[in-house]
């Protein structure tokens, strides 16, 4: 090539790749627009959170939601809408637990707390044992045997207030949560009091799932709210010694039957390729699940809704999915994984949304460098909507198992100050959702699929 | 100089460069950490609003507010703590405004209304009228006295809700509150209903300040809720013809004496240079004002107690400063001015917090180029924290005066999809404060008024 065709390509490549870019910034502004004036996101929530309630799997909540969500992918205009089956864990809290610290004049001091999900109930006559309060999994181990056996332990490890990124201190925290009762059980106690998981000091005990190892006994474990563990730790170094009951009526029945919901739109030109937009449509019993994670959910519905009423048509298959049992077992993803196996799909990419409908700021990618390259180049479209910061980092529970076929996974990040103050909590309801930030979520997971439809990755 | 001094003189100016950016980095860490930690802007804002409550110039609230903000101001650690005198409008909303549309069949559909701050009263009997529903100033000009005259004018001009920065929304939409009145009564109106200026669609009337022109009458004027306008509008389509009825009890009272409410710590090397940081005091009267500007006020406050906690001694004055009468005459800012004038005082740099406590996104800048050019040096100090965005754009309103004396200023922007929602309306309340977006937003403020104390404009 000559130095003057050379230029002239050069030039023209230019001008095309400008033309992209505007035409790109066009439909985000389209898509922006359609979403911030006629999105249904938020009607949909109400209906979620208010008609439905909480949707724990394998309750009556969890299948009314695969039905209204299945129902309300339709109203959106999705090509086709289905059910994957899977088997899922059936949990249930039983009547409200009870439970008190007892006082040295003899009075009871009522604790504000709850089961911690998938835990064994504490039988008719509930737990009642010394205290013992631990600041960590490590101080537990030093204790062992001869100080833990026969007590109750009280993880007090507070989300570390101080980091920016509230996942970060959700992540470290939850230790507790997650595998104190197992290391309890170890050494031989007989129940566990969690301080809760919240960033915030107020009266809501904040559940979460626990794991058993099955080498040692269940014992039966709740969450205690920040503001009791405030108390109970100050009480704890006056008094020395303090004995705790409490009585839970949890119990793990019969795995039982459930679905992911799916709906997409058909790929003009690459319909083999598919990408997934999804939240998980069950939730903790507390509350209504509302920014756990209805606003994912519904964020996700509108992904096809508003591209089916600006009329574009994407190039790749876009599937919005709504992930039975996240919190408690994650077989709603496992069963997606599976579906994709059995039918040989080909899953170029998978955008989820699970950390609450907030204002959005950023990006998270778990994928390689050169898909990051290609995604990055994108990043100044969403600027102008909040999104501001792509990062590496997990996508998501529900997609994760997808990481096994090669797709590229990339998480919703919204900001997260508000998150863990109602955080499996009965705080967790729909008016802790705003309208215009649940919708600026929307429009940008929208103009994130239509891009990856629309030049792959 | 040799070509070797010079590289080596390169190589210690980088060096220190990147020392000061590494000791800034630590500071904004210390920072952060001792706001995130110890902030007692939460507590204190719950004092202003659950204990004064409204704090409305010439209120007895306001007074109280005064006093309080000034122990607050003490209690922070502040070196002085001083009030300057401003005289105030004092405008009294009276007892609960009333008002309905009547229907064909005789019967009244009752609006959500509430007057207009600095809005004269209908009189005992109340403003009846056919109602005229008019899309902008444009259209009433359009319309003129032979439609206007004697008729009850109805602004429904919406925010237009594709506008990311809700800001903008207002300002556009704003006019019919602003200046309608005074239109409308240029054309022989007798009354004037306004949409609410609000985001979404509720029933809460959202008040606000009118102005009326000297040269025409003044008629009362009142905000109706947007779920009524979005009624009204409807209903005025279908019937043509309707007619209202309001009664407002407010008034304008003689002017009262208030004051700001100032704390400052003096700088160590350059005392006679002053930095402000401020929010306003007073508020509307439907609520608490929370998030306009309860806030702010505390966010200032906490600049001063964090810096005195952290042991940090500013180099340039730094002056927290509680502003009053923001709401319906800016006297306090212009007192402000006034008392640095008659002083000869050096203002080098002022911020303003009046955009709500919520999670930070950005610093508007109003100064020259070279000042905006030194202040985007620290941008990257603030991404950790949530601001990436140094846009132009205003300070604020009370310290917009100092602009006459070359000062620099700057607006904390934060998120703004929420505001809307709420301003001067009943549901601004210490409810809807996160406490850590407004400690976060605090954070951020110390650490810019630390990095101008410590290296000037």
């Amino acid at each position: 090539m000559n130095k003057k065709l050379l230029l002239s390509f050069i030039a023209m490549v230019g001008f095309l790749a400008g033309f992209a870019q505007q035409n790109d910034a066009f439909v985000a502004k389209n898509i922006a627009e359609e979403v911030m004036r006629n999105s249904t996101a938020y009607e949909n929530l109400r209906y979620l959170t208010k008609k439905i309630g909480h949707r724990l799997s394998g309750s009556s909540g969890a299948q009314r939601a695969v039905e209204a969500t299945a129902g309300m992918l339709r109203a959106a205009g999705a090509d086709t809408v289905y059910l994957q089956p899977c088997m899922v864990p059936h949990w249930e809290r039983g009547t409200k637990e009870t439970g008190y610290i007892k006082l040295a004049d003899g009075s009871k001091y009522n604790l504000s707390l709850c089961a911690l999900g998938n835990s064994v109930g504490s039988g008719a006559k509930g737990v009642t044992a010394p205290v013992i309060e631990v600041k960590s999994l490590k101080e537990l181990d030093e204790l062992g045997t001869a100080v833990v056996k026969g007590k109750i332990i009280f993880f007090n490890i507070p989300m570390n207030p101080a980091y920016i990124r509230t996942f970060r201190a959700y992540g470290e925290a939850g230790a507790g949560r997650r595998s104190g009762p197992a290391l309890a059980a170890k050494y031989g106690a007989i129940g566990v009091m969690v301080r809760s998981l919240a960033s915030n000091i107020d009266e809501f005990p904040h559940t979460g799932a626990t794991q058993y190892n099955d080498s040692f006994p269940k014992i039966p474990a709740v969450a205690i709210s920040t503001k009791d563990a405030e108390w109970l730790s100050r009480e704890l170094k006056q008094k020395m010694q303090l004995s705790a009951y409490f009585k839970t009526n949890c119990r793990m029945l019969a795995e039982a039957p459930s679905f992911n919901v799916v709906g997409e739109i058909r790929g003009t030109e690459y319909p083999g390729e598919i990408l997934t937009v999804g939240g998980h449509l069950d939730s903790w019993d507390l509350a209504e699940g509302a920014q756990d994670d209805g606003t994912g959910c519904m964020q996700s519905i509108e992904v096809i809704r508003s591209l089916k009423a600006l009329g574009i048509k994407p190039k790749r298959t876009i599937r919005a999915v709504m992930f039975m049992n996240e919190e408690n077992g994650g077989r709603g993803g496992a069963a997606y994984l599976q579906w994709a196996k059995d039918r040989n799909e080909k899953h170029v990419f998978a955008l989820e949304s699970d950390a609450g409908g907030f204002t959005p700021r950023g990006i998270s990618m778990d994928m390689n460098e050169e898909k990051r390259a290609k995604l990055l180049q994108w990043k100044a479209l969403f600027y102008e909507y909040g999104i501001y910061d792509f990062s590496p980092g997990g996508g998501g529970a529900d997609i994760g198992p997808l990481k096994e076929l090669g797709t590229a996974l990339a998480g919703f990040a919204p900001d997260s100050q508000r998150y863990f103050d109602l955080h499996h909590a009965a705080n967790d309801v729909f008016e802790a959702v705003s309208k215009r930030e649940l919708d600026l979520g929307a429009a940008n997971m929208t103009l994130l699929m239509w891009l990856v439809s629309e030049y792959g990755l």
